[in-house]
Protein backbone atom coordinates (compact mmCIF):
# COMPACT_ATOMS: atom_id res chain seq x y z
CA UNK A 1 0.00 0.00 0.00
CA UNK A 2 1.59 3.31 -0.84
CA UNK A 3 -0.98 5.31 -2.47
CA UNK A 4 -1.57 8.97 -2.49
CA UNK A 5 -4.53 10.36 -1.45
CA UNK A 6 -6.42 13.16 -1.31
CA UNK A 7 -8.51 14.21 2.37
CA UNK A 8 -10.11 17.63 2.43
CA UNK A 9 -7.55 19.81 0.74
CA UNK A 10 -4.19 17.72 1.86
CA UNK A 11 -2.29 15.08 -0.17
CA UNK A 12 -1.58 12.13 1.81
CA UNK A 13 -0.14 8.74 2.30
CA UNK A 14 -2.90 6.30 2.30
CA UNK A 15 -1.63 5.20 5.69
CA UNK A 16 -2.35 8.42 7.45
CA UNK A 17 -5.81 9.26 5.59
CA UNK A 18 -8.76 9.48 7.99
CA UNK A 19 -11.58 11.03 8.77
CA UNK A 20 -13.30 11.96 12.32
CA UNK A 21 -15.08 9.23 13.88
CA UNK A 22 -17.75 12.22 14.07
CA UNK A 23 -17.94 12.30 10.39
CA UNK A 24 -21.90 11.56 9.11
CA UNK A 25 -20.37 8.99 6.89
CA UNK A 26 -18.97 6.77 9.74
CA UNK A 27 -22.08 7.42 11.58
CA UNK A 28 -25.20 7.76 9.35
CA UNK A 29 -23.87 7.05 5.86
CA UNK A 30 -24.49 10.22 4.91
CA UNK A 31 -21.80 10.04 2.33
CA UNK A 32 -22.20 10.38 -1.70
CA UNK A 33 -19.95 8.72 -4.03
CA UNK A 34 -18.74 8.60 -7.71
CA UNK A 35 -16.27 6.02 -9.27
CA UNK A 36 -14.71 7.44 -12.54
CA UNK A 37 -13.19 4.81 -14.74
CA UNK A 38 -9.58 5.66 -16.23
CA UNK A 39 -8.11 3.73 -19.29
CA UNK A 40 -4.68 4.81 -20.82
CA UNK A 41 -4.50 7.88 -18.30
CA UNK A 42 -7.86 9.46 -19.52
CA UNK A 43 -10.85 10.23 -17.08
CA UNK A 44 -13.91 8.49 -19.09
CA UNK A 45 -16.87 10.27 -19.14
CA UNK A 46 -16.21 12.89 -16.81
CA UNK A 47 -18.93 15.24 -16.90
CA UNK A 48 -21.85 12.87 -16.63
CA UNK A 49 -20.06 11.55 -12.94
CA UNK A 50 -20.36 14.88 -11.68
CA UNK A 51 -23.88 15.35 -13.19
CA UNK A 52 -24.79 12.39 -11.10
CA UNK A 53 -22.73 13.57 -8.03
CA UNK A 54 -24.60 17.04 -8.16
CA UNK A 55 -27.71 15.18 -8.21
CA UNK A 56 -26.71 13.07 -5.26
CA UNK A 57 -25.79 16.39 -3.18
CA UNK A 58 -28.77 18.11 -3.81
CA UNK A 59 -31.29 14.83 -2.94
CA UNK A 60 -29.42 14.44 0.22
CA UNK A 61 -28.97 18.44 0.73
CA UNK A 62 -25.40 18.59 0.79
CA UNK A 63 -24.45 21.89 0.09
CA UNK A 64 -20.70 21.16 -1.36
CA UNK A 65 -19.10 24.38 -2.81
CA UNK A 66 -16.28 23.03 -5.03
CA UNK A 67 -16.40 23.02 -8.63
CA UNK A 68 -16.40 20.94 -11.22
CA UNK A 69 -13.61 22.39 -12.18
CA UNK A 70 -11.58 21.83 -9.44
CA UNK A 71 -12.74 18.43 -8.45
CA UNK A 72 -11.07 18.00 -12.67
CA UNK A 73 -8.22 19.08 -11.16
CA UNK A 74 -7.86 17.23 -7.99
CA UNK A 75 -9.02 14.22 -10.16
CA UNK A 76 -5.97 15.11 -12.74
CA UNK A 77 -3.53 15.46 -9.98
CA UNK A 78 -4.45 12.10 -8.23
CA UNK A 79 -3.64 10.28 -11.29
CA UNK A 80 -0.49 11.86 -12.08
CA UNK A 81 1.02 11.57 -8.17
CA UNK A 82 -0.19 7.75 -8.05
CA UNK A 83 1.10 7.12 -11.52
CA UNK A 84 -2.26 5.51 -12.74
CA UNK A 85 -2.82 4.33 -16.10
CA UNK A 86 -5.58 2.15 -15.89
CA UNK A 87 -8.25 1.67 -12.78
CA UNK A 88 -10.78 4.25 -11.50
CA UNK A 89 -11.09 7.32 -8.94
CA UNK A 90 -12.97 7.21 -5.74
CA UNK A 91 -14.70 9.97 -4.54
CA UNK A 92 -16.71 10.42 -1.49
CA UNK A 93 -18.46 13.37 -0.18
CA UNK A 94 -19.79 13.05 3.01
CA UNK A 95 -21.91 15.66 5.07
CA UNK A 96 -19.40 16.48 7.77
CA UNK A 97 -18.09 15.94 11.11
CA UNK A 98 -21.09 16.92 13.59
CA UNK A 99 -21.91 15.28 17.25
CA UNK A 100 -24.03 12.57 16.73
CA UNK A 101 -27.21 13.67 16.25
CA UNK A 102 -30.46 11.67 13.54
CA UNK A 103 -31.96 15.25 12.60
CA UNK A 104 -29.37 16.90 10.02
CA UNK A 105 -27.16 19.56 10.41
CA UNK A 106 -25.93 21.39 7.61
CA UNK A 107 -24.56 24.47 9.29
CA UNK A 108 -20.88 21.95 9.12
CA UNK A 109 -18.62 21.74 6.14
CA UNK A 110 -18.96 18.44 3.68
CA UNK A 111 -15.72 16.26 3.81
CA UNK A 112 -14.07 15.12 0.57
CA UNK A 113 -12.09 12.47 -0.22
CA UNK A 114 -10.64 10.90 -3.14
CA UNK A 115 -8.22 7.87 -3.80
CA UNK A 116 -7.10 5.34 -6.69
CA UNK A 117 -7.63 2.10 -7.50
CA UNK A 118 -5.02 0.47 -9.98
CA UNK A 119 -6.75 -2.17 -12.10
CA UNK A 120 -3.97 -3.65 -14.49
CA UNK A 121 -5.18 -2.59 -18.54
CA UNK A 122 -5.32 -6.02 -19.69
CA UNK A 123 -7.52 -7.07 -16.35
CA UNK A 124 -9.81 -3.75 -17.09
CA UNK A 125 -10.21 -4.59 -20.54
CA UNK A 126 -11.02 -8.24 -20.50
CA UNK A 127 -14.01 -9.95 -20.85
CA UNK A 128 -15.18 -12.23 -17.80
CA UNK A 129 -18.28 -13.59 -18.54
CA UNK A 130 -20.30 -13.40 -15.41
CA UNK A 131 -22.22 -16.17 -13.27
CA UNK A 132 -25.14 -14.51 -11.33
CA UNK A 133 -26.95 -15.29 -8.33
CA UNK A 134 -30.44 -13.43 -8.22
CA UNK A 135 -30.98 -12.23 -4.28
CA UNK A 136 -34.06 -10.30 -2.40
CA UNK A 137 -33.98 -7.17 -3.02
CA UNK A 138 -32.83 -5.75 0.45
CA UNK A 139 -31.42 -2.13 -0.05
CA UNK A 140 -33.35 0.93 0.92
CA UNK A 141 -35.55 3.15 -0.71
CA UNK A 142 -33.24 5.74 -2.34
CA UNK A 143 -31.26 3.75 -4.47
CA UNK A 144 -31.36 5.90 -7.27
CA UNK A 145 -28.74 7.95 -4.86
CA UNK A 146 -25.08 6.98 -4.91
CA UNK A 147 -24.87 6.78 -1.55
CA UNK A 148 -22.69 4.44 0.63
CA UNK A 149 -25.59 2.70 2.38
CA UNK A 150 -23.90 -0.16 0.47
CA UNK A 151 -23.79 -3.03 3.16
CA UNK A 152 -26.50 -5.32 1.79
CA UNK A 153 -25.26 -4.92 -2.23
CA UNK A 154 -21.63 -6.11 -0.06
CA UNK A 155 -22.75 -9.17 1.71
CA UNK A 156 -25.07 -10.09 -1.42
CA UNK A 157 -21.64 -9.98 -2.95
CA UNK A 158 -19.53 -11.63 -0.82
CA UNK A 159 -22.32 -14.28 -0.42
CA UNK A 160 -22.73 -15.27 -4.13
CA UNK A 161 -18.83 -15.47 -4.27
CA UNK A 162 -18.64 -18.21 -1.90
CA UNK A 163 -21.23 -20.03 -3.91
CA UNK A 164 -19.03 -19.90 -6.70
CA UNK A 165 -20.39 -17.17 -8.39
CA UNK A 166 -19.46 -13.73 -9.55
CA UNK A 167 -22.50 -10.99 -9.10
CA UNK A 168 -25.84 -10.69 -7.25
CA UNK A 169 -28.92 -9.75 -8.98
CA UNK A 170 -31.90 -7.70 -6.57
CA UNK A 171 -35.12 -8.88 -6.98
CA UNK A 172 -37.76 -7.32 -5.99
CA UNK A 173 -41.63 -8.62 -6.28
CA UNK A 174 -40.71 -11.09 -8.93
CA UNK A 175 -38.98 -8.21 -10.77
CA UNK A 176 -35.59 -7.59 -11.57
CA UNK A 177 -33.66 -4.44 -10.23
CA UNK A 178 -29.77 -4.37 -10.51
CA UNK A 179 -26.98 -5.87 -9.70
CA UNK A 180 -24.78 -5.32 -6.42
CA UNK A 181 -22.94 -2.63 -8.43
CA UNK A 182 -24.17 -2.69 -12.25
CA UNK A 183 -27.59 -1.70 -13.91
CA UNK A 184 -28.75 -5.66 -15.87
CA UNK A 185 -30.60 -5.55 -18.81
CA UNK A 186 -31.91 -8.82 -20.95
CA UNK A 187 -31.69 -9.16 -25.01
CA UNK A 188 -35.43 -10.75 -26.03
CA UNK A 189 -35.54 -12.87 -28.83
CA UNK A 190 -36.26 -10.47 -31.07
CA UNK A 191 -33.24 -8.26 -30.02
CA UNK A 192 -34.60 -6.01 -28.31
CA UNK A 193 -32.83 -4.54 -25.29
CA UNK A 194 -35.06 -4.59 -21.91
CA UNK A 195 -33.96 -2.91 -18.62
CA UNK A 196 -35.43 -1.36 -15.92
CA UNK A 197 -36.55 2.41 -16.37
CA UNK A 198 -34.88 5.02 -13.88
CA UNK A 199 -38.11 4.70 -11.55
CA UNK A 200 -36.27 5.55 -8.44
CA UNK A 201 -35.57 2.02 -7.51
CA UNK A 202 -32.25 1.89 -9.20
CA UNK A 203 -29.30 3.82 -9.72
CA UNK A 204 -28.88 6.16 -12.76
CA UNK A 205 -26.05 4.29 -14.31
CA UNK A 206 -23.80 6.68 -16.03
CA UNK A 207 -22.56 3.45 -18.25
CA UNK A 208 -26.09 2.72 -18.93
CA UNK A 209 -26.83 6.54 -20.13
CA UNK A 210 -24.46 5.58 -22.64
CA UNK A 211 -25.38 2.25 -23.73
CA UNK A 212 -28.47 3.34 -24.39
CA UNK A 213 -27.37 6.17 -26.34
CA UNK A 214 -25.26 4.37 -28.16
CA UNK A 215 -27.59 1.56 -28.72
CA UNK A 216 -30.36 4.05 -29.83
CA UNK A 217 -27.81 5.44 -32.54
CA UNK A 218 -27.26 2.43 -34.01
CA UNK A 219 -30.85 0.84 -34.45
CA UNK A 220 -31.26 -1.43 -31.06
CA UNK A 221 -34.69 -1.24 -30.34
CA UNK A 222 -34.84 -0.54 -26.44
CA UNK A 223 -38.04 -1.12 -23.79
CA UNK A 224 -36.88 0.16 -20.41
CA UNK A 225 -39.98 -1.45 -18.46
CA UNK A 226 -39.57 -3.85 -15.44
CA UNK A 227 -38.93 -7.62 -16.24
CA UNK A 228 -39.27 -10.64 -14.53
CA UNK A 229 -36.70 -13.11 -13.23
CA UNK A 230 -38.33 -15.65 -15.41
CA UNK A 231 -38.05 -13.42 -18.20
CA UNK A 232 -34.25 -13.10 -17.47
CA UNK A 233 -33.75 -16.86 -17.40
CA UNK A 234 -35.26 -17.24 -20.82
CA UNK A 235 -33.68 -14.13 -22.34
CA UNK A 236 -31.33 -14.65 -25.32
CA UNK A 237 -28.82 -12.54 -23.80
CA UNK A 238 -27.96 -11.01 -20.15
CA UNK A 239 -25.67 -8.42 -19.36
CA UNK A 240 -24.42 -6.06 -16.96
CA UNK A 241 -22.83 -2.48 -17.10
CA UNK A 242 -20.69 -0.18 -14.84
CA UNK A 243 -18.01 2.42 -15.30
CA UNK A 244 -15.31 -0.31 -15.22
CA UNK A 245 -17.20 -3.31 -16.57
CA UNK A 246 -18.31 -1.11 -19.62
CA UNK A 247 -20.48 -4.15 -20.76
CA UNK A 248 -19.98 -7.32 -19.40
CA UNK A 249 -21.58 -10.70 -20.44
CA UNK A 250 -23.55 -12.79 -18.41
CA UNK A 251 -23.84 -16.22 -18.94
CA UNK A 252 -25.66 -18.18 -15.87
CA UNK A 253 -28.17 -17.12 -14.13
CA UNK A 254 -29.53 -19.22 -10.56
CA UNK A 255 -27.32 -21.90 -12.23
CA UNK A 256 -28.92 -22.04 -15.63
CA UNK A 257 -27.04 -21.23 -19.14
CA UNK A 258 -28.00 -18.11 -20.71
CA UNK A 259 -27.90 -18.59 -24.39
CA UNK A 260 -25.36 -20.89 -25.45
CA UNK A 261 -23.13 -20.09 -22.72
CA UNK A 262 -20.78 -17.33 -24.41
CA UNK A 263 -21.38 -13.85 -24.97
CA UNK A 264 -24.18 -12.55 -27.10
CA UNK A 265 -23.51 -11.04 -30.54
CA UNK A 266 -25.44 -7.55 -29.27
CA UNK A 267 -23.79 -7.54 -25.87
CA UNK A 268 -20.59 -7.70 -27.96
CA UNK A 269 -21.44 -4.95 -30.53
CA UNK A 270 -22.53 -3.03 -27.81
CA UNK A 271 -19.09 -3.39 -25.68
CA UNK A 272 -17.14 -2.45 -28.62
CA UNK A 273 -19.35 0.67 -29.44
CA UNK A 274 -18.32 1.68 -26.00
CA UNK A 275 -15.06 1.25 -26.24
CA UNK A 276 -14.77 2.99 -29.65
CA UNK A 277 -16.69 5.76 -28.28
CA UNK A 278 -15.11 6.76 -25.01
CA UNK A 279 -15.89 10.08 -24.02
CA UNK A 280 -12.44 11.24 -22.43
CA UNK A 281 -10.88 13.62 -20.42
CA UNK B 1 -15.94 20.41 22.20
CA UNK B 2 -13.47 18.28 24.75
CA UNK B 3 -14.79 15.16 25.13
CA UNK B 4 -12.23 12.41 25.82
CA UNK B 5 -13.05 9.72 23.23
CA UNK B 6 -11.29 6.19 22.69
CA UNK B 7 -10.32 4.88 19.57
CA UNK B 8 -8.74 1.18 18.94
CA UNK B 9 -6.75 1.35 22.31
CA UNK B 10 -6.21 5.02 22.44
CA UNK B 11 -7.77 7.66 24.53
CA UNK B 12 -7.66 11.07 22.12
CA UNK B 13 -9.11 14.46 22.19
CA UNK B 14 -12.14 14.07 20.15
CA UNK B 15 -11.13 16.70 17.83
CA UNK B 16 -7.83 13.88 17.17
CA UNK B 17 -10.32 11.24 17.30
CA UNK B 18 -10.79 9.58 13.28
CA UNK B 19 -10.69 6.24 11.48
CA UNK B 20 -8.88 5.50 8.18
CA UNK B 21 -10.98 6.41 5.00
CA UNK B 22 -10.70 2.86 4.11
CA UNK B 23 -12.30 1.94 7.11
CA UNK B 24 -15.68 -0.38 6.30
CA UNK B 25 -17.90 1.89 8.25
CA UNK B 26 -16.64 5.12 5.91
CA UNK B 27 -17.01 3.27 2.42
CA UNK B 28 -19.87 0.79 2.79
CA UNK B 29 -21.54 1.22 6.50
CA UNK B 30 -20.11 -1.97 7.49
CA UNK B 31 -20.28 -1.38 11.45
CA UNK B 32 -22.78 -2.24 13.98
CA UNK B 33 -23.38 -0.02 17.04
CA UNK B 34 -24.64 -0.22 20.52
CA UNK B 35 -26.03 3.01 22.92
CA UNK B 36 -25.88 2.70 26.55
CA UNK B 37 -27.74 4.88 28.72
CA UNK B 38 -25.98 6.42 31.46
CA UNK B 39 -27.67 7.74 34.71
CA UNK B 40 -26.27 8.97 37.81
CA UNK B 41 -23.43 7.45 36.59
CA UNK B 42 -24.62 3.51 36.56
CA UNK B 43 -24.39 2.37 33.03
CA UNK B 44 -28.06 0.83 32.36
CA UNK B 45 -28.78 -2.82 31.36
CA UNK B 46 -24.75 -3.08 29.69
CA UNK B 47 -25.17 -6.74 29.62
CA UNK B 48 -28.38 -7.06 27.57
CA UNK B 49 -26.74 -4.46 24.95
CA UNK B 50 -23.58 -6.43 25.18
CA UNK B 51 -25.54 -9.43 23.98
CA UNK B 52 -26.88 -7.73 21.41
CA UNK B 53 -23.94 -6.58 20.13
CA UNK B 54 -22.05 -10.02 19.69
CA UNK B 55 -25.53 -10.88 17.76
CA UNK B 56 -24.56 -8.31 15.31
CA UNK B 57 -20.83 -9.05 15.33
CA UNK B 58 -21.95 -12.66 14.50
CA UNK B 59 -24.80 -11.79 11.63
CA UNK B 60 -22.16 -9.96 9.89
CA UNK B 61 -19.34 -12.00 11.04
CA UNK B 62 -17.16 -9.70 11.97
CA UNK B 63 -14.40 -11.15 14.34
CA UNK B 64 -14.14 -8.72 17.31
CA UNK B 65 -11.98 -10.38 19.38
CA UNK B 66 -12.50 -7.82 22.68
CA UNK B 67 -14.32 -9.41 26.01
CA UNK B 68 -17.10 -8.19 27.32
CA UNK B 69 -15.09 -7.37 30.89
CA UNK B 70 -12.76 -4.93 28.77
CA UNK B 71 -15.60 -3.48 27.08
CA UNK B 72 -16.76 -2.81 30.55
CA UNK B 73 -13.76 -1.18 31.47
CA UNK B 74 -13.69 0.85 28.59
CA UNK B 75 -16.92 2.11 29.19
CA UNK B 76 -15.94 3.22 33.25
CA UNK B 77 -12.79 4.69 31.85
CA UNK B 78 -14.59 6.70 29.34
CA UNK B 79 -17.10 7.77 31.88
CA UNK B 80 -14.42 9.16 34.08
CA UNK B 81 -12.55 10.65 31.49
CA UNK B 82 -15.27 12.52 30.85
CA UNK B 83 -17.22 13.02 34.25
CA UNK B 84 -20.21 11.81 32.96
CA UNK B 85 -23.29 11.87 35.31
CA UNK B 86 -25.80 11.58 32.77
CA UNK B 87 -26.13 11.14 28.97
CA UNK B 88 -25.10 7.83 27.25
CA UNK B 89 -22.14 6.09 25.86
CA UNK B 90 -21.87 5.39 22.00
CA UNK B 91 -20.36 2.27 20.84
CA UNK B 92 -18.85 1.39 17.14
CA UNK B 93 -16.94 -1.60 15.82
CA UNK B 94 -16.49 -1.69 12.26
CA UNK B 95 -15.52 -5.37 10.01
CA UNK B 96 -12.20 -2.83 9.78
CA UNK B 97 -10.09 -1.02 7.60
CA UNK B 98 -9.53 -2.83 4.28
CA UNK B 99 -8.93 -1.39 0.06
CA UNK B 100 -12.54 -0.86 -0.86
CA UNK B 101 -14.01 -4.33 -2.43
CA UNK B 102 -17.75 -5.30 -2.15
CA UNK B 103 -16.36 -8.32 -1.39
CA UNK B 104 -16.01 -8.48 2.78
CA UNK B 105 -12.37 -9.65 3.91
CA UNK B 106 -12.34 -10.91 7.36
CA UNK B 107 -8.41 -11.15 7.56
CA UNK B 108 -8.05 -7.53 8.65
CA UNK B 109 -8.50 -6.03 12.40
CA UNK B 110 -11.72 -4.56 13.32
CA UNK B 111 -11.95 -0.94 14.43
CA UNK B 112 -13.61 0.19 17.29
CA UNK B 113 -14.60 3.68 18.99
CA UNK B 114 -16.66 5.04 21.79
CA UNK B 115 -17.71 8.07 23.08
CA UNK B 116 -19.65 10.41 25.60
CA UNK B 117 -22.85 12.38 24.70
CA UNK B 118 -24.02 14.39 28.32
CA UNK B 119 -27.48 15.06 28.71
CA UNK B 120 -28.41 16.88 32.01
CA UNK B 121 -30.25 14.80 34.29
CA UNK B 122 -33.49 16.97 34.62
CA UNK B 123 -33.02 16.54 30.30
CA UNK B 124 -32.63 12.85 30.13
CA UNK B 125 -35.33 12.28 32.68
CA UNK B 126 -37.94 14.53 31.59
CA UNK B 127 -41.21 13.81 29.91
CA UNK B 128 -41.59 15.04 26.39
CA UNK B 129 -44.55 13.95 25.18
CA UNK B 130 -44.27 13.39 21.58
CA UNK B 131 -45.61 14.13 17.93
CA UNK B 132 -45.33 11.87 15.48
CA UNK B 133 -45.63 11.53 11.36
CA UNK B 134 -45.65 8.13 9.55
CA UNK B 135 -43.56 7.32 6.68
CA UNK B 136 -43.26 4.84 4.20
CA UNK B 137 -40.91 2.17 5.39
CA UNK B 138 -37.62 2.70 3.31
CA UNK B 139 -35.26 1.32 5.22
CA UNK B 140 -33.40 -1.91 4.62
CA UNK B 141 -34.32 -5.63 5.11
CA UNK B 142 -31.59 -6.08 7.73
CA UNK B 143 -33.50 -4.05 10.78
CA UNK B 144 -32.85 -6.88 13.08
CA UNK B 145 -29.14 -6.14 13.29
CA UNK B 146 -28.12 -2.85 14.87
CA UNK B 147 -26.14 -1.40 11.88
CA UNK B 148 -24.97 2.01 11.00
CA UNK B 149 -27.39 1.92 7.77
CA UNK B 150 -28.95 4.69 9.25
CA UNK B 151 -29.26 7.31 6.31
CA UNK B 152 -32.98 6.56 5.54
CA UNK B 153 -33.60 7.10 9.55
CA UNK B 154 -31.67 10.43 9.95
CA UNK B 155 -33.83 12.22 6.72
CA UNK B 156 -36.96 10.96 8.20
CA UNK B 157 -36.06 12.19 11.77
CA UNK B 158 -35.07 15.74 9.92
CA UNK B 159 -38.22 15.51 7.88
CA UNK B 160 -40.57 15.50 10.45
CA UNK B 161 -38.82 18.01 12.51
CA UNK B 162 -39.20 20.64 9.75
CA UNK B 163 -42.53 19.95 9.68
CA UNK B 164 -43.35 20.98 13.60
CA UNK B 165 -43.14 16.88 14.97
CA UNK B 166 -40.54 15.00 17.10
CA UNK B 167 -40.24 11.49 15.45
CA UNK B 168 -41.30 9.36 12.78
CA UNK B 169 -43.09 6.55 12.78
CA UNK B 170 -42.21 4.13 9.66
CA UNK B 171 -44.84 2.09 7.80
CA UNK B 172 -44.66 -0.93 5.99
CA UNK B 173 -47.52 -2.46 3.65
CA UNK B 174 -49.79 -0.69 6.06
CA UNK B 175 -48.12 -2.13 8.87
CA UNK B 176 -46.24 0.37 11.29
CA UNK B 177 -42.43 -1.26 11.83
CA UNK B 178 -40.87 1.15 14.29
CA UNK B 179 -39.72 4.59 15.24
CA UNK B 180 -36.40 6.29 13.80
CA UNK B 181 -34.37 4.79 16.49
CA UNK B 182 -36.89 3.57 19.23
CA UNK B 183 -39.80 0.65 19.34
CA UNK B 184 -43.47 1.53 18.78
CA UNK B 185 -46.61 0.57 20.44
CA UNK B 186 -50.07 0.80 21.13
CA UNK B 187 -52.32 0.60 24.07
CA UNK B 188 -55.01 -1.16 23.18
CA UNK B 189 -59.18 -0.15 24.81
CA UNK B 190 -58.87 -3.36 26.38
CA UNK B 191 -55.58 -2.32 27.93
CA UNK B 192 -53.37 -4.80 26.05
CA UNK B 193 -50.20 -3.50 24.99
CA UNK B 194 -50.15 -4.53 21.34
CA UNK B 195 -46.37 -4.46 19.47
CA UNK B 196 -44.36 -5.28 16.57
CA UNK B 197 -42.90 -9.29 17.48
CA UNK B 198 -39.13 -9.41 16.51
CA UNK B 199 -39.68 -10.78 13.03
CA UNK B 200 -36.24 -10.16 11.60
CA UNK B 201 -37.77 -6.55 10.51
CA UNK B 202 -37.42 -4.50 13.53
CA UNK B 203 -34.82 -3.59 16.03
CA UNK B 204 -34.61 -5.97 18.49
CA UNK B 205 -34.47 -3.55 21.29
CA UNK B 206 -33.03 -3.53 24.79
CA UNK B 207 -35.36 -1.00 26.59
CA UNK B 208 -38.05 -3.16 24.89
CA UNK B 209 -37.28 -6.45 26.37
CA UNK B 210 -37.13 -4.85 29.64
CA UNK B 211 -40.41 -2.85 29.48
CA UNK B 212 -42.70 -6.01 28.36
CA UNK B 213 -40.79 -8.22 30.76
CA UNK B 214 -41.55 -5.99 33.38
CA UNK B 215 -45.48 -5.29 32.38
CA UNK B 216 -45.80 -8.82 32.14
CA UNK B 217 -44.89 -9.54 35.72
CA UNK B 218 -47.35 -6.81 36.64
CA UNK B 219 -50.34 -8.61 34.83
CA UNK B 220 -50.18 -6.73 31.80
CA UNK B 221 -51.64 -8.62 28.63
CA UNK B 222 -48.89 -8.30 25.72
CA UNK B 223 -49.86 -8.85 22.39
CA UNK B 224 -46.90 -9.17 20.20
CA UNK B 225 -47.73 -8.90 16.65
CA UNK B 226 -48.20 -6.45 13.81
CA UNK B 227 -50.91 -3.82 13.53
CA UNK B 228 -51.93 -1.28 11.01
CA UNK B 229 -51.48 2.72 11.19
CA UNK B 230 -55.60 2.74 11.06
CA UNK B 231 -55.59 0.91 14.34
CA UNK B 232 -52.79 2.85 15.94
CA UNK B 233 -54.67 6.16 15.12
CA UNK B 234 -57.26 4.77 17.65
CA UNK B 235 -55.32 3.53 20.44
CA UNK B 236 -55.51 4.61 23.67
CA UNK B 237 -51.95 5.16 24.17
CA UNK B 238 -49.13 5.32 21.85
CA UNK B 239 -45.80 5.23 23.32
CA UNK B 240 -42.22 4.45 22.06
CA UNK B 241 -38.85 3.46 23.85
CA UNK B 242 -35.44 3.12 23.90
CA UNK B 243 -32.07 3.69 25.50
CA UNK B 244 -32.41 7.03 26.56
CA UNK B 245 -36.11 7.91 26.31
CA UNK B 246 -36.99 4.82 28.44
CA UNK B 247 -40.98 4.97 27.70
CA UNK B 248 -42.21 7.96 26.80
CA UNK B 249 -45.47 9.06 25.58
CA UNK B 250 -47.00 9.46 21.76
CA UNK B 251 -49.94 12.66 21.63
CA UNK B 252 -50.29 12.74 18.12
CA UNK B 253 -50.28 10.91 15.28
CA UNK B 254 -50.24 12.60 11.68
CA UNK B 255 -51.66 15.34 13.19
CA UNK B 256 -54.33 13.47 15.03
CA UNK B 257 -54.63 13.36 19.00
CA UNK B 258 -54.22 9.73 20.69
CA UNK B 259 -56.45 9.66 23.69
CA UNK B 260 -57.06 13.05 25.52
CA UNK B 261 -53.46 14.70 24.59
CA UNK B 262 -51.61 13.25 27.71
CA UNK B 263 -49.39 10.56 28.24
CA UNK B 264 -51.80 7.68 28.71
CA UNK B 265 -52.14 5.92 32.50
CA UNK B 266 -50.22 2.37 31.15
CA UNK B 267 -47.23 4.70 30.00
CA UNK B 268 -46.74 6.46 32.97
CA UNK B 269 -46.79 3.10 34.92
CA UNK B 270 -44.57 1.51 32.60
CA UNK B 271 -42.09 3.94 32.39
CA UNK B 272 -42.35 4.37 36.58
CA UNK B 273 -41.78 0.45 36.88
CA UNK B 274 -38.74 1.07 34.43
CA UNK B 275 -37.15 3.07 36.23
CA UNK B 276 -37.93 1.98 39.47
CA UNK B 277 -36.27 -1.27 38.56
CA UNK B 278 -33.33 -0.19 36.41
CA UNK B 279 -30.80 -3.00 35.96
CA UNK B 280 -27.32 -1.19 36.78
CA UNK B 281 -23.83 -1.29 36.86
Amino acid sequence: MSRIVYVNGQWLAEGNASVSIFDRAVLFADAIYEVTCVIDRKLIDFSAHMERLKRSLAALNIHFNVSEQELLECHRQLSEKNNLTDGCIYLQISRGAVDRDFQLDNSVEPSLFMFTQRIRHDALMEIHPIKMLSIPEGRWLRRDIKTTQLLYASLAKSSVLEQGCDEAVFVENGFITEATSANFYMVSHDNTIITRPLDGTILPGITRARLLKLARENGVTIDERPFTLEEALSARELFISSATKFAMPVIALDGKLIGDGNMGKLTATLRQLYLENLITL
